[in-house]
C-alpha cells in the first residue's frame, strides 16, 4: 500500500483530481519516458483552430487511468471479479498506452519513422520499462498486446469502447471548447459488464452508445479533420521531407540531434533498436518547433517558406470536396506558382497538391459493441438500433482536397 | 429606453445572466399571468427519473429570450436588418410562446381541456395582454402566429432550429444531469443567415445542425420518453378521467376552485371564454399536486391507489416493445388484478393497460432546415448531408408498452 | 451485497452520478417519509430571486451521501479504519440528517411548530424507521445524535467542515446559478484526516478551508440573506401567523388537513407524538402553496392581501442597513398605510415591521476546524491562518431592516 | 464594418466564442507579434504541479478583449457614451497589453533583461504596430499608457477591476482545474459604473467585490506562489544565469540566436533599440525548453544538472516558513553538497538557496477600489466592505523559504 505522505493527486479540469493509486504507478510517472509526454501535446496543430488545444499526452494518460479505476469499481460492483494484480495490471496498460506517441503524431508516423505504429513504439518502452521495474508489467504488456486470457481486460484498454477514447474525446471536446463534442464517459462506464469474457453494454445503455459513435464522428470532421488542422498538418509532412531530401543532398540543416538522427536515417520496424529508443525519447514537440523557428530562415526557398507558415500561421489555401479535385485544377495552381516563383516542379508540388481523408466512426467488422439485451443475448449495437441506420453509419466518407497559396506567398 | 434602476438581471445557472432589455418586457414579465409560470414546471414528473428536474417554464421562456437576444444580435453583424420594433416582437413573442401551458402539460392537453394546444391558448393569453398594453403585443402576436411577412422572424419564434427548442433542449440537459444531451445553441445561432427572407443555416454549420438533430432524438428517448416518467404520466391522465368519472356519477371530490371547474366541465377549442380563460390562469402545478394529496385518502379504490402511486412514487411496472404487446399479455394481467381486488373491467384498466409512443427528430415534409452553401444555393439537410441517412432518420419510430402493478398493488 | 438488478443510480448535474450503496439504503430512499423531501425545496422562497433554485431536498439528501461515500474513500485509503458497519452508520446519518425539515423550514421553525428544530424532528422519524428496519438504524441515530465513540464519524455528519454543508454550498451556488459561491468539496474531502479521533484538515488544505469560510459567508448574505427572499420569508411567517389568528377566533380558514392541525394547535417539543409526527408527514410545500393561492381570495383583508404579494411576487420593499431602523420611520410609514386602508394597529403591523438579521460564519466557540500542521501538531484554523483575519471574521455581523408597502398596496 | 466573410470566431472553453469585432483587430492578430503569443505559456512552469495549465498568453489576449466587449455593453446600457473609435481604442489596448511578455515571463524579467517590466515591452510593440498600421493604434495606446482623459477607459485597460485580471483569475483556475478560483467576471462586469470619469462598482456588487479579491489572493497562494512551480522557476532564474556567466568564461553554449543574444548582451531599457525588439520578438518558450534539452547534455556540472531537473520534473526539495530561514540549516545543506560533489561555494548556490515571496492582493495605497454608494457618494471598498477586515487583509504577507537537494542528486 502506498505511503500516505506519498499519496498524490493531479488536478484535472475534467475529473477534478486524479488519484495515484500505487507505489509503482507513482514511479512509471515520475520516469523520464512518461515525463516526456508532457512535452508532446494531444492534438498536435490543431491549436491553430482551437486556441485552447494545448493539452498533453501526459494528462490524457493520466485521464485515462482515472477512467479505468473508475470501470473497475462498475465491474466489480456488478460482481466481476478483478484482482488486484489485475487491477494494477489495467491501470498500467492504460497509463503506458500512447507512452509511444512521437510529436505531431499523425504527421510523423510516415515521416519521423517509416510506417510505425505508436502502438509499437510503446511496447518497446513497456517492455523497457519492465526491465527496469523487475518485470512488474508483465501482466500490463499482456494487456496491452491484447493477449490476456480473459478478454474484456484488454478490451477495457484497446476496443471501440475504451477508456483510451472516453478521455481523448472528452478531453479534445473540453480543451477545444467544442461543447456539442462532450460524451458523458461515465454513463458509458456505467453500462459497461462483462458476459463470457467480452466486455458489453447493458441494454439501457444503447442510447449512450449510438450517442458515443455520433459524437465520435462529429468530432471527427469538426474538430479532428478541420481543414485548418490538416493544412498544417501537411504541411508539416513536406517540411520534414524537405529536410530529409535537403540532409540527402549534403546540404547543412540545424536541428536538435534527435531530430537529426530521425531526419539522416530511415527507420523501419525492424531497425528500433534501443539506441533507436533511446534517439526517439528525446524527440518531443520541442525538438519540431524549434526545428521550424530556425528553418524559417534557411537559404532553401522551399523549406524556410513552409516552415514560416507554420510559425507564423499564414498556412496555405484549401478546397474541400465529395469528389476528386479536378487535375486541371491542381494544373493551374501549379503553373501560377511556379512561374511566379520560378520554381521547379518538384519544388512547386511543395506547395500546390491534392489529397483525400477519411473517417469510418464504427467500424463494425473489425471490433463490434455489444449489447446485452434483457434476456441475456447479445446484439451488435448495429443491429440493436433502431434509431440509426449504422449500416449506412458505418460506411467509410471521404473527402478530397487540395492545397495551394493564397494569392502570392 | 429602460431605466437604469430598473436594469433587471435574472442568474441563471446555464447563461449566466439574463438581461431584460425592455421596461415593456418587464411588466410583462411582472404580470399574474407570467408569474404563473414559476409554479408550472418545464418537465412534468420527469424529476421523479431525475432528481434535479424541478425547473420551470418561467425559466425556459427567459432562457429562450436570452437565445433571442443573442440571435438578433448575429443576424444584424451578418448585415440582415432589424428593427427596434421588430426585436421587441421578437422578444415577446418568445417570452410569451409558453405562457398558454397547463400543470403537467402533456399529459394535460387531453384531459384538461379537449384537444386543445397549448399554443392556442398561448395566444388567448397573449391577446389579453395585448388589451392590457394597449397594443403593444400586435406585432408580437403576427410573429407568434406566423403571419408575419418577413418569415425568418416568425421562424427564430416556431421552426425546426428555433430558439425555444433550443433553449429547452439545452435546460432540460442540464437540469437532468444528461450531459450527452447539450446542444452547442451558441454555435447554432452563430450560423444562422437569412435568404429570401429564410432563416438558413450557413454550410460550415452542418455538422452542427446533424449534432442538434441526433441529440434532440436521444434527449426524446433517454429522457421525455423515459418508461419511468411515461407510467407517471399516464397514471395522471387517468387519475383526472377517473376524478371525472366520479364527478360525473354526483360523487364529491375536493380540490381548488380552478381544478373543479375543468372536471366538471368538458372544455373544447370554442368554448375559451375570457371566463374560462381566467379558470385557466390560476391551475397550475400546486393545484394537481395538492389533489393527489387529498384523494389518496379518498373512498374510491381506484382514484385513492391511482394518487397514491404518484405521491409515493410507488408506480406500475412498464413493459415496451418494437412490437405491439400481445393482447393476451394484457388479459392475463388483467384477470390476476381483477380477481384480487375485485374490481370491475372498468376499474381493471385503470391498472392495467397499454399503448404506443413515438418520436421523429427531424420532420422532412413539415418544417426543412435549410444549408445555405457556398455557392449561394439552398439545401435541406437531409439531402446536404453525407454522414447520416436523414432519411433514415426521419423516419418514426414508435414503440409499444404496457402498465400493469408490481406484484399487488 | 445489493442484487446487480437492483442497482439504483441517480443522474445529479453536480456529481454526475449519485449511485445507492445498499439495499436498505435503497427501501429508506423509497420509503414515503424520504419520497416526501421531494415535494420540500431545499431553499424555500428563494427562487423568487433565484428563478433556478427550485432543487429539493431530497436530492441534497442524495448528494451529501454521495460525499459521504467519497470521504469514505479518502478516509480510508489514508488508514483510517471504518469498518462496513459505521460506513452503512455513516450513509443512513446523513441520508437522513435533513428528513425532519418542514415545508419552507426557516419560516416554519417557529410558526408551523414551537421552537422545535428540524433536527429534533429528523431524530424523531428516524427513530421510527429504525423500528419499521428491525433496528438497523440504531448505529445511524447514535451517530446522527453525535454519541459514537470515534467521535470523527460524528463529526463528518455534523461539524463545521461536515458532507451536508458541502453539498448544500455547491448545491445551491449551481442552481442559484451564483457561481462565485460554489466550493471544491473534493479537495476539502481530499484534505481530511482523523488525529486522536477528531477530523482535521491537512496543513496543505489551510487555504481551501479559508476558502469555504469566506465562500459560505458570500453565499449567506448574498443568496440566503437576500433581502427579497428575507421579506418573502417574513411575509410567510405572517400569513401563518394570521391564519392561526383568524382560526382562533373562529372564522374558517381553507387548507390541507395536516397544514389545518398545526394552526389549530401549538405543538411544543414535548407534544410531538406519533400521531403529530405522521400530521408532520403529511406537510410539504403543496400544503402551503395551496393554502396561499386560496387565502389570496379570503374576506379578511390580510390574509389575502399578503397571500397574494408571494403568489403575484408582489412584495413589500424593504430597507436594509448597518444600524437599527428609526422607530419614527416606521411610524411615518405605518401611520400612511393605517389611514390609507383603515386598518387597525395590530393589521397594519402585518405590512410594516422592522427586524434584524445576523450571520457568524465561522464560530470559534462552537466547533472550530483543526488544521493538523506537518509536525503533528493541531492548531484551529482561527489561529493558523496567516491570510486572514478569522478574529474579525468570526465576529457576528448583525443588519437591520424595514419592511412596508410600495406606495399603495 | 466588417465583411462577413471574414467574420473570424474563435472557439473559448471558457465564454463558449469570442467575436473579432473588425478588420483592424483581424489584422493585429494575423501579426506575427501576436501569433508569437501562441508559443507563450500563460502560467510558465506551474503545469509542473497542474498539468492543464498549458493555455497561452494568445488565449488570454483574446479572453480579455472578449471580456472588455461585454463591459462596453454594460456601461453603454447603463448610459455611458463610449465612442465607436473609443470602443477600438480599448480593445486594441486591452489585446495588445501583454503582447510584450516573453518566454516564462516572471522568470525572466532579470535574466533574460535587467529589470524591463513586460508593458514597457509591450508598449514597444505597440508603436511598432501603430507605425505599421498607420497610427490607428494611436488611441489605444494612449489608453494602455494611462493618459487618457476618460480614466476609466484607462481604469478598464488597467486597475484593480480590469479585464485583464478578471480573464486570467478565470482562465488560470479553469485550466488548473482549481474551481475554488473561480471568479464571476460577469456579475463583477455588470456591477461596473462611471462617475466623474471613475470606474466604480456599485454598491450591491461589494459582496462578489470582496469574493474577487479573495479570490485572487487564494489563487496566489494556492497557485501562482505553489512552492513547486517557485522551485521550478528559481531553478530557471539560476540555469539562465548560468549560461550567462559560462558564455562570460568564453564557454560554448548552444541555443537559439534571439536567446543567445540576450544571453550575450545585458539589456536595459534604455538599450531597446529597435534591433533588440526584433530578436526579443524571436524569443518564445520554445527557445528556452530546447536550449534546456541541449543544456542537460552540457559539460558543466551545475548547467547540465540544474537543466535536467526541469526536463525530467526532479526539481529540488523546499521548505516553506512564516519566518526566515536560520542560516545555520542553509549551511549545514550547502556543506553536504559541496562535500559529495566537490562543489566551489560560488556552485554550491546554485543548488542551495533562500529567499521570500509576499503577495497583497489589495493594495490600497496604490489603486482603490470605489463602491458607489446608493446615495451617490463613493466610499473605498476596504471601508465600505463590513464583512472582512480589509486592512488586515491589504497587510502584505511573507513566506521564507529554501531549495536544496533531494538526498543526493
Amino acid at each position: 500500500m502506498i505511503n500516505s505522505n506519498k499519496l498524490k493527486i493531479f488536478n484535472d479540469p475534467i475529473y477534478g483530481f486524479i488519484r495515484i493509486p500505487s507505489t509503482l504507478i507513482f514511479k512509471l510517472i515520475e520516469d523520464p519516458y512518461f515525463q516526456r509526454l508532457r512535452r508532446i501535446s494531444q492534438m498536435g496543430l490543431s491549436y491553430m483552430v482551437y486556441p485552447g488545444a494545448h493539452h498533453t499526452r501526459f494528462h490524457h494518460a493520466l485521464g485515462s487511468m482515472h477512467l479505468m479505476q473508475h470501470a473497475i469499481q462498475v465491474l466489480r460492483f456488478k460482481g466481476v471479479a478483478i484482482s488486484e494484480e489485475e487491477e494494477e495490471g489495467l491501470l498500467v496498460a492504460i497509463l503506458l498506452h500512447d507512452i509511444g506517441h512521437g510529436p505531431f503524431s499523425h504527421a510523423m508516423e510516415n515521416s519521423i519513422v517509416e510506417g510505425i505504429s505508436h502502438e509499437h513504439i510503446s511496447l518497446l518502452f513497456m517492455q523497457e520499462l519492465n526491465q527496469k521495474f523487475n518485470g512488474s508489467l508483465t501482466l500490463a504488456i499482456e494487456i496491452f498486446r491484447g493477449e490476456y486470457s480473459r478478454r474484456f481486460l484488454n478490451q477495457l484498454v484497446s476496443s471501440q469502447l475504451d477508456m483510451d477514447r472516453m478521455d481523448y474525446l472528452k478531453r479534445d471536446s473540453f480543451y477545444t471548447g467544442v461543447a456539442e463534442g462532450s460524451i458523458n464517459a461515465e454513463r458509458l462506464i456505467s453500462m459497461l459488464n462483462v458476459v463470457d469474457n467480452e466486455l458489453v453494454v447493458e441494454e439501457k445503455g444503447i442510447y449512450s452508445v449510438e450517442k458515443f459513435l455520433i459524437t465520435r464522428r462529429f468530432m471527427y470532421w469538426q474538430v479532428y479533420l478541420h481543414k485548418t488542422g490538416l493544412v498544417a498538418e501537411q504541411l508539416l509532412i513536406r517540411i520534414l521531407k524537405r529536410a530529409r531530401e535537403l540532409l540527402g543532398k549534403g546540404m547543412q540543416i540545424e536541428c536538435s540531434e534527435a531530430l537529426l538522427f530521425f531526419m539522416k536515417n530511415r527507420v523501419f520496424e525492424n531497425d528500433f533498436t534501443a539506441e533507436v529508443l533511446d534517439q526517439f525519447s528525446h524527440l518531443d514537440d520541442i525538438d519540431i518547433l524549434s526545428a521550424l523557428k530556425q528553418w524559417q530562415y534557411h537559404d532553401d526557398f522551399v523549406l524556410s517558406k513552409l516552415s514560416g507558415m507554420i510559425i507564423n500561421r499564414e498556412l496555405l489555401s484549401i478546397k474541400m470536396k465529395n469528389s476528386p479535385i479536378a487535375s486541371k485544377k491542381i494544373e493551374e495552381q501549379s503553373e501560377k506558382i511556379k512561374n511566379l516563383y520560378g520554381l521547379s516542379e518538384e519544388e512547386t508540388a511543395y506547395f500546390v497538391f491534392a489529397g483525400k481523408i477519411g473517417n469510418r466512426a464504427y467500424n463494425s467488422e473489425f471490433q463490434n459493441i455489444n449489447i446485452l439485451k434483457k434476456d441475456g443475448r447479445l446484439k451488435d449495437v448495429a443491429k440493436a438500433s433502431d434509431h440509426l441506420n449504422l449500416k449506412t453509419f458505418s460506411k467509410k466518407v471521404l473527402k478530397y482536397y487540395m492545397c495551394y497559396p493564397k494569392e502570392t506567398i
